[in-house]
């Protein structure tokens, strides 16, 4: 029988052996900002799986998930990339990647993760398997200076884009062979870029200017073109009222052919035809909406806002372009994720410290979630959308 | 020591205990037709985990996914309803539920799995847990006449719809309350709907009418407009050509604000408006189309053909509607499916008992499978999609 005794401390302390089998379509990842930390959540049974720590500074984190869904990349703002294992509820490898970083995007063949930094300003390449690094894109303009950089995502054909807010330039970087980027630059592009998008499809790269008007647009599918300045009117607060908190650009909503803007510093959701980029409507809204975000069936865009309007969520139906629901959730709404379908969206209330899920049908809450200080809100099927 | 010996069995022989951790997100199934298996595939690896046979009969079969990704529902044409546990390699469940069936959905919350049936005419609701049957929905018109069912998708709010050939009309069942399915019925939309998709964003139904001219169009978002017919010169083969294969409507392509369509029995693929529904380009192919697919970002269509033209597939480039590629993938081309952010495409070529991967930046085959008669290949992120 002795032999059995090392056979089963084997099988109860291999790592891992005893987690349980779960499919990873309905796992996510909630930031909680203080004490800093993450939870693991599943939305089908609307609950926590797991909590772990000692991740570094996780204000304004973001996250990407692995082509399988098993891993989430956690993007700290103190330069902390943190692969976690969603099965087994660890840390799977950790890195300080820079001094100071501002998100990142995972590559269209799941390969590469890609974070952008403001300290050293520049771009760098691991990869997802070990993350070890791959490439190293410094962010040199003018005088061999550094700019910092926003706005990375990912985009079709092994591509990954982003803007230089200190060089007026956006880049676009094709990773087919990892270890030599090839750049292409747009130079020119308008002053302080401070956030971008890519539509959904991946065609069109959109760039905030937080010292110009007007949006700065690339045509993906015609490069050669450059890019262009579209709505004008745009941007650049000049107004007496004061600009609370400069809305996040990954939140801009697409729905059918008309895409929903958060108006800078003003209390207006815009509404632009995609096939011409002119303004068709100002939507008044509560407060300056900060994130704007559409249900995946472009049938409802969900709006939160600045402080103080940052109780209250506002919904507009995209048929007759009015508000139809106005929610309060908690204080300090942070951020809203819809489950894949739709049929259900997670709210993050920081000075509450609950996450509440609302029906998207009845905008019934239907559950509410115990987290400390949460903000960001991240969703598995993720994995599996481009430009996130 | 005595003691360690049931623990040791207990471990050894509990079902999955020793399955392999993996996340879900890149899992996939290849319906083999003879003999009558699936394959489950991993599409990072590009490889087969295991085969599962003894599923009834699997010509044209279709799957969906429960929305953690870890089960694939197979609808089999003899009425079969296998739920495949994709973790641990096995059937989980599998009941008889009609006599003749062809097609089935998931609901949006990913509780209930509706099945459509010719024999005896109309749809099954299953639990997705169980597979016990929650509500019968009987096909009825006229005369207490059973209709054959098709087209059934499922849609945002819960909701099912379908198409009754016999009897013309198309219902939309309201599954909010599981047990008391809510019906809204549509009737003359036109003779012998034979199939019908629904627009990625869930607003469009379109069903294709094999004894009628057009297309008949149901705006989710507008019900009260009722159906009505686009395309007049759609369909209905009065031709001398032949038609080999009536199209599969599943497989119509949304891209932007374009949608592109099999022509029946003609070698053309049609480009239609999605604004105003009217038709804008005929793009001549190499044969009768049957799937017109789009890659995830909408920049290129793929075509396979029906006899003799099916060794082939073509490639339209939807910038400026022409063909680019055209390949030969092998014989019997079946059917095509795209990895969930488009770098790769998984083409079943039957009659060579092969799946072939291609790149779909360079066209470059880069992996080939056996499969016994490959048919159908579904990816487990269709689980995050509406109206598959």
């Amino acid at each position: 029988m002795k032999h059995l005794i090392p056979l089963l401390s084997l099988l109860l302390f291999s790592p891992g052996i005893f987690a349980e089998l779960l499919g990873t379509g309905d796992l996510g990842v909630v930031i909680e900002r203080e004490p800093a930390a993450i939870q693991i959540v599943n939305t089908t049974y609307k609950n926590a799986l797991s909590r772990i720590s000692d991740l570094g500074d996780l204000s304004h984190a973001s996250v990407v998930f692995s082509r399988d869904a098993r891993y989430a990349f956690i993007f700290g703002r103190d330069g902390g990339l943190t692969k976690i294992d969603l099965l087994e509820n660890k840390v799977a490898k950790r890195i300080i990647q820079a001094g100071n970083s501002i998100g990142g995007a995972i590559s269209q063949d799941g390969r590469l993760i890609a974070v952008s930094n403001y300290t050293p300003g520049g771009v760098k390449v691991f990869s997802t398997e070990t993350l070890e690094l791959i490439a190293d894109i410094p962010a040199l303009y003018g005088d061999q200076q550094l700019s910092k950089v926003v706005g990375l995502v990912d985009a079709p054909n092994q591509k990954f884009i982003f803007s230089l807010f200190d060089a007026g330039e956006i880049w676009v970087a094709d990773l087919k062979e990892p270890a030599r980027p090839q750049i292409q630059k747009f130079k020119n592009i308008g002053k302080q870029p401070y956030d971008a998008l890519l539509s959904p499809d991946g065609r069109y790269y959109i760039a905030g200017l937080f010292g110009d008007r007007g949006l700065a647009l690339l045509d993906l599918w015609s490069p050669e073109q450059g890019v262009k300045r579209i709505l004008p009117d745009y941007g650049k607060n000049d107004e007496k009222m004061p600009v609370y908190k400069m809305p996040h650009l990954e939140g801009w909503a697409m729905a059918g052919n008309l895409m929903f803007v958060p108006a800078v510093g003003q209390h207006e959701v815009l509404v632009v035809n995609q096939n011409t980029w002119q303004l068709i409507k100002r939507i008044p809204v509560i407060g300056q909406p900060v994130f704007v975000m559409a249900r995946p069936d472009g049938r409802h865009i969900w709006v939160n806002f600045a402080f103080p309007d940052n109780a209250q969520v506002q919904i507009i139906d995209t048929k007759n372009l009015q508000i139809i629901q106005s929610l309060t959730p908690g204080k300090a709404v942070l951020h809203m994720e819809f489950t894949p379908r739709g049929e259900h969206v997670w709210v993050s209330a920081r000075d509450d410290n609950q996450v509440i899920v609302y029906d998207t049908s009845s905008f019934k809450e239907i559950a509410r979630l115990p987290a400390n200080k949460p903000s960001g809100i991240f969703f598995s099927s993720r994995a599996h959308k481009m430009g996130l």
